[in-house]
């Protein structure tokens, strides 16, 4: 005999459909039973978009989340006998932060025990990137996760099949049915994740422009404060920065390209954003867990974030002296004219870059690795007609015209009166 | 090689989402691949929650409900050389108005080709009060149904496979995601079904009050007012009645209980609103069918309608002369003090009698023929202490308790000026 359920799916549809506030019973049901398969994908599609156009209080948010946490284990590292850290980007074009980050901030003495995500749509996802590095694998066990920290201080981890089950499953489903954007499921599909993999201080950095999910400071803001009370309210010190996404970070995007990109930070060079965007991280996840005294910068110029980096991808199978897969067809966009490139569009590389064949559009996809974009200039640069603005790497011809279309109103070369103003690279800070 | 499908989805989800209207080219592609499979249910679901929170255009509705419609065939009715009309209740509590329509109508020389519906919740429908009728059945091809036109005049049929079949698996999975009460589905739902079935005529009875979908006259006349333009877009001369549900519809709710009542209207008697309500919607599917100088009130007292209520019965397999089933529980429920009964809501009765095992939660279930509730008084009518106010009926003595706890607050015995006031039966008439 089976316990009778306490709720019916519909009422609790009826409900948020009619804007109304879900109780602390019915989310935890409804997230308990979605995941048992009870409740059924079309009842919780059309949740989700109920829960989309009509919204969630903090409370709802914080309750989901934690529902959504208490469909799995949580890890706990208290037998490193030090502090943790961890960030979570929402996510970005040529956002490659996490592969120096999580190294820098183990050199600086706080490991960091991620679970990283895979990119969709027009944005990439650190396990991909990792997997450029032969041999590599992020499919650990809580045991060898454990031996990864132990060892280099830093591990990238796919979330196993016990950890935030209901996120895995809610997720695939918002994919399919226009429901990704609700910020109350954006904030329970992270921090529910985030809690689980058991970190002890947690660092947001919230997208913000027309690459990220939040296209203004308004909503990118909500959703950093609701995120910030839901993994303060459950013990992890987290803190928030809003960052530009309206130009796409560093000067690569797409797989290899971007590991290669993060290996010159590593070695104390690469692009100038990639750099401040990795120091700045890394202080706020160093004061986050109570680590203080040490300069994330130092640990680039002396060397010692590379050495972690070669011990965390070593450790993990991977070999840190991968000779990178490069793309056979490479085609340069240049400039029409004389002048300054006035704008180069987040959205619009991102989306010529997954076209290009380096994102996927179906989870089950697989990503060619080799495949991206270079960018030579930034916004505000002088270019000379004739010069490569822009490369583009692929394995397959008949995508270039894809990319090309996506790319056409991405860039302009014009006069230096109109270069498009840009956002601040750290637009604020959210502490509460 | 199949062909590529020219829309996603997801696109369409998200531009509803957004509040843009969908182009007539989606709305026909994602009524057409959600039949064939291709579109899932849980996209569907979304959509339909989109739809019910975000509307459509009457022309997005119009689209829509020809989509429906052209995922089956249409009948045609021509061969009989009689005009046909045909009329589709909302839904109420107590409504068996067609059972002595069609007949009176058949018998005023104008052909009733009806493609009846379920109860579902806490409305009852035409095909399962018509199976209280032993041997009848409502599964008829094509030709069948026209074999009982030709004999009878009106025939009540369940929609084959090949009528709209988009409504048969949209209307199941409205019931399970909350998406019932969106007008533009409800009315697709309604005309894609009655478009189906080739009427010439049509008359809309949507019903409004407690016991209705349609809680306000003005969503009611919201509802009305489309499907008439659907309607008379597709050829068929279409208007609609808005009548009262603030009451339930004469003195029996329950199928056997609503057929007999339904007999007796044939007969000659019958409670006064169910005779007003069948000749007045009489009236005008004899207008809307063009035809004119039969009163339909003359083949109720001529006998003329019950003989064609019996060769109908009889030609789909029935026993006019059936004996029904009666309820072995039957328990009244009486007046606590003298006075007059203040008010009786449809609602509460119509949840009551469901609960008794009249109605069906499930599209899958059977229903009990006997069970059903029987009210002795109509609001305003005096009562005494110890009278019985309605009696209920039912197979299973477990289900007394939550028939009892739905009509706590549906009838009241107060003073004659606590009387509450009632909406006129038919509250308005629409015809553009």
């Amino acid at each position: 005999m089976s316990t009778p359920e306490p709720f019916a799916a519909v009422d609790i549809i009826i409900a948020k459909r009619d804007k109304q506030s879900l109780s602390a019973d019915q989310i935890d049901w409804i997230v308990d039973a979605y995941t048992r398969g009870v409740v059924a994908d079309e009842q919780m599609s059309a949740l989700a978009m109920a829960i989309l156009l009509n919204g969630m209080t903090s409370d709802e948010t914080i309750r989901f989340t934690q529902a959504m946490l208490g469909t799995g284990i949580r890890l706990n590292w208290d037998v490193l006998g030090r502090p943790t850290a961890d960030k979570h980007s929402t996510g970005g074009v040529g956002d490659k932060i996490t592969l120096p980050l999580a190294p820098v901030v183990a050199a600086c003495g706080v490991s960091v025990p991620q679970l990283g995500g895979r990119g969709l749509g027009h944005t990439g996802g650190t396990m991909d990137k990792m997997e450029a590095l032969r041999g590599w694998s992020g499919d650990l066990t809580p045991d060898e996760m454990l031996a990864v920290l132990q060892n280099a201080g830093a591990v990238i981890a796919a979330a196993g099949p016990n950890l935030a089950p209901a996120d895995k499953k809610l997720y695939a489903l918002r994919d399919v049915t226009g429901t990704v954007e609700a910020i109350p499921l954006i904030c329970a599909s992270i921090m529910s994740k985030k809690l689980a993999e058991g970190t002890g201080a947690l660092v947001l950095d919230v997208k913000v422009g027309s690459g990220a999910f939040m296209k203004t400071v308004e909503r990118a803001r909500e959703l950093a404060q609701t995120m910030v009370a839901v993994g303060n309210g459950n013990g992890v010190t987290t803190r928030a920065l809003l960052t530009a996404m309206d130009v796409p970070l560093g000067r690569t995007a797409g797989n290899a390209l971007e590991v290669q990109e993060a290996i010159d930070v590593l070695a104390g060079g690469g692009p100038s954003d990639v750099v401040e965007l990795t120091v700045t991280l890394a202080r706020e996840m160093l004061d986050a867990a109570g680590v203080h005294g040490k300069d994330p910068a130092d640990a680039l110029r002396d060397g010692s974030a590379m050495d972690h980096w070669r011990r965390m991808v070593t450790a993990q199978g991977g070999d840190p002296d991968t000779v990178f897969p490069v793309a056979p067809i490479q085609v340069d966009v240049t400039a029409d004219r004389d002048g300054y490139l006035t704008k180069l569009d987040a959205f619009g590389v991102g989306v010529a870059a997954w076209r290009l064949g380096a994102g996927r559009a179906r989870k089950e996809d697989a990503v060619d690795l080799a495949a991206g974009i270079v960018w030579h200039a930034v916004p505000g640069a002088a270019v000379r007609a004739g010069q490569p603005l822009l490369t583009l790497h692929t394995s397959r011809e008949e995508l270039l015209p894809l990319a090309e279309s996506a790319l056409r109103d991405a860039y302009a070369v014009g006069a230096a009166d109109e270069v498009q103003p840009r956002l601040p690279l750290v637009i604020e800070r959210i502490t509460a």
